[in-house]
């Protein structure tokens, strides 16, 4: 068995414990880091990090200078990341990147038909999540289906797998998952903003702390 | 009417002839033009000049530092573009680049959902063609698919339509109707070499002298 997979790999805890499912079920790992105007550039060293854990064949990181097409508060840097607490699973909140996990995919199925890869490895998950409907399973049944009309592999009948191992797990799930798995928690960066520690009242760094209390684990990176 | 549509702008005669097809159907453009690491940036300035001549309210050119992660002796340099002429339309040729309009497609939804923009437009053609398996129809309704699960407004009803007026025509056709909408054919550039004049034996090249020849259409581009 020599499988080989593209993982998309943000440096966050959901993308590198997505990535170390797939690593145990046997596939090499190449991973894909991309920064499209983020308003800081704290997750993509934790990226780095987190793709020598991995021991991934080889990290690419893609600046894609597309941040004047994006109307999103994560890559405006005027605007403000917090949302209320009420106001997580209500709809689409003002951070949603508009196409971004379509752009993200279309790079890493590039890559994995030019590697001759059998799959990518996505840490997309909808059950304690922000309500960005790129992130839902039909998103990516869709994203399977065009995978196999796109490409020369998928016309020749060896379609790239599109893996979510994550999909239909909550948050505490995920946390416990990574716990299990010896990811290097404390390495991971979720928050939006790009301080010193993680700011602790933005979207991202609410759902993080919810999974945590949820699984009943103190989360490193909040600590000291 | 106040409609508006992105159109995927490549400096070659298709895309603007696309382009002014959706201009004239009342539509304000919005023109995407991607280097992707591509031989040259010939193709880059007529797309230019092209947007130019469309009257678009905007014209990004975007630089996708991606080169790495394609395999395509369309973006190897080392590599030749030539093809037999016998043998277009068998296979899919070694110029294909890999999930090149996934990505394209991706950018312009990006740009399009952030501009509240209610269309794409893109010239893929699929009757005298490459053979690449993203310029057939059923590519482009799985893409048209996609879109109404992944982004924000097509989850609110209001999905980007994906135009694709060239879809059906033969490359004589496409002549005719550039010639048709005074598109400045002159100004366009479809040879995947970067010389003075198009070299006249790439498959872009054959591609399009066969389609003046059936449409009986002097190619201004290659005289003098």
């Amino acid at each position: 068995m020599d499988k080989s997979a593209v993982a998309l790999l943000s440096g966050g805890l959901d993308s590198v414990t997505a990535a170390a499912v797939v690593a145990g079920q046997g596939y090499r790992l190449y991973a894909l880091t991309v920064s499209y105007g983020q308003r800081h550039s704290r997750e993509i060293d934790s990226a780095r990090v987190l793709a020598d854990w991995l021991g991934v064949i080889r990290h690419e990181v893609i600046e894609l200078p597309i941040s004047e097409l994006l109307k999103s508060t994560l890559t405006e840097n005027e605007s403000d990341v917090r949302v209320g607490r009420s106001a997580i699973g209500k709809g689409i909140p003002p951070t949603y990147v508009p196409a971004r996990n379509t752009i993200l995919l279309s790079l890493a199925l590039a890559w994995s038909e030019s590697l001759g890869a059998d799959a990518i490895v996505i840490g997309a998950n909808s059950i304690d999540y922000s309500g960005y409907p790129d992130c839902r399973p039909e998103f990516l049944e869709i994203f399977q289906d065009l995978i196999s009309v796109a490409t020369k592999m998928g016309v020749e009948g060896h379609s790239i797998r599109l893996l979510a191992p994550l999909i239909a797990m909550s948050k505490a799930d995920i946390v416990r998952k990574a716990v299990e798995l010896s990811v290097p928690i404390d390495k991971t960066w979720s928050c939006y903003g790009g301080g010193e520690k993680p700011c602790g009242v933005c979207e991202s760094c609410l759902l993080r702390q919810r999974g945590f209390q949820s699984a009943g684990i103190r989360d490193p990176t909040t600590e000291g």
